[in-house]
């Protein structure tokens, strides 16, 4: 019956998906996807059709591009959702984690900042501004506020290519719990630069507010990785 | 320093994604949004400008179609990551739950899906497909397997309009622990169709496995939320 629905309903380019797919299962990692042209010849249909399928890879990562060429993607990067770090996260995955900083400033605090760091209108924060790398490739942009009053000494003497949650716990302060949101958004111009992605492509954001031990907010977080690149899990437990 | 950086090189859809989101700002919950042809004018750019702008607020859910015109949308259903099912989220966040059957079978469990139930390959698996509503609205895709041999007479009897743990709890079976794996993807066009959406709108796309209280896999679920409609939050802990 889902044989029959596919024949009327779908369009080409799911079709199209379907043998592309079939094609990647017997590639490997690394291994080049023959050219549009070829696959359009391949598949009896136009090379828009094809474009439009190999978009939809591309996407969802399955397959990336390579100088002039698609090759197929490694696997995404699958960070535990957890109260550590992104760098821990990498780490357990066998990944090597790197870090290169965009900006470190401070700002005040407005109303909605304010309220999550649990300070006073106007407080002075800090934040910090990375780009978050996996065996070298870009797959995220994180920014932190944290509450200057706290932690601004610690911040102007940090090395912002090591981890800031490595940083946090040597001055004595413990993570305890944490509330992190999820979505899918589109990347912004300035963050697909950022990211050496496309602008419009599907990413996940994060946001956490930590609490140390005292129930007190350590930081805010918001973090957008790419969609093509990264999965997260969760482990839930009674 | 960002307003320069952004007059060099953002792109005119971004300049007038902001102005657009500064509108909302003085908008209510399903107020209707200024035409496309009419908001052109105001920001004096084309109508396609506004569109590209006007899509991405679509696609991250802060507006949504209603008839022919567009409207602000309501904020996203939050659903907690947690052992308790849809139904329980989408209560305990005061919206009014639904779902509606696309499809209950039968089916061989292939090498993949044994290995997630902890079945031998071929045996039998019951293969739930729902739609799920918070308050009549669309926003999710439920594909539940459950191993035949256990809950094969269950899903006979079983109300698939009603809570799907529910009923597996009334066999006196016990949620323990789940692992849950969120990405984002794009829906296809058989997925788009079934929640009124449009193919090729990011989703977010979760796999979850289910043990019981001695470890035996109960159900393996895919689920599809649409992204503009749905966000998760998790509550970590030491």
């Amino acid at each position: 019956m889902r044989a029959a629905e596919a024949a009327v309903h779908l369009p080409k380019s799911y079709r199209v998906r379907a043998e592309l797919e079939q094609l990647l299962v017997g590639l490997g990692e690394g291994d080049a996807v023959p050219a549009e042209r070829e696959l359009a010849l391949r598949c009896g249909v136009s090379r828009e059709t094809v474009r439009q399928a190999m978009h939809e890879l591309l996407v969802e990562g399955r397959v990336e591009r390579r100088g002039r060429g698609t090759v197929v993607a490694s696997p995404k990067l699958v960070q535990p959702l957890s109260l550590r770090s992104y760098t821990e996260g990498a780490l357990s995955q066998g990944r090597v984690p790197g870090r290169e900083l965009v900006s470190l400033g401070r700002l005040e605090a407005d109303e909605e900042l304010a309220a999550e760091l649990d300070l006073p209108v106007g407080a002075q924060v800090v934040h910090l501004e990375r780009v978050l790398l996996a065996d070298g490739n870009k797959i995220g942009l994180e920014s932190t506020y944290l509450p200057a009053g706290r932690f601004g000494e610690m911040a102007e003497t940090f090395d912002p290519a090591e981890s800031l949650y490595a940083a946090i716990r040597a001055t004595g302060v413990v993570f305890t719990s944490a509330t992190e949101r999820i979505e899918t958004v589109l990347a912004s111009p300035r963050e697909a630069a950022l990211l050496d992605s496309a602008a419009s492509m599907p990413m996940l954001l994060l946001h956490r507010t930590s609490l140390d031990a005292g129930g007190v907010p350590i930081e805010r977080v918001r973090s957008l990785y790419r969609g093509d690149r990264v999965a997260f899990v969760a482990a839930l437990r009674e």
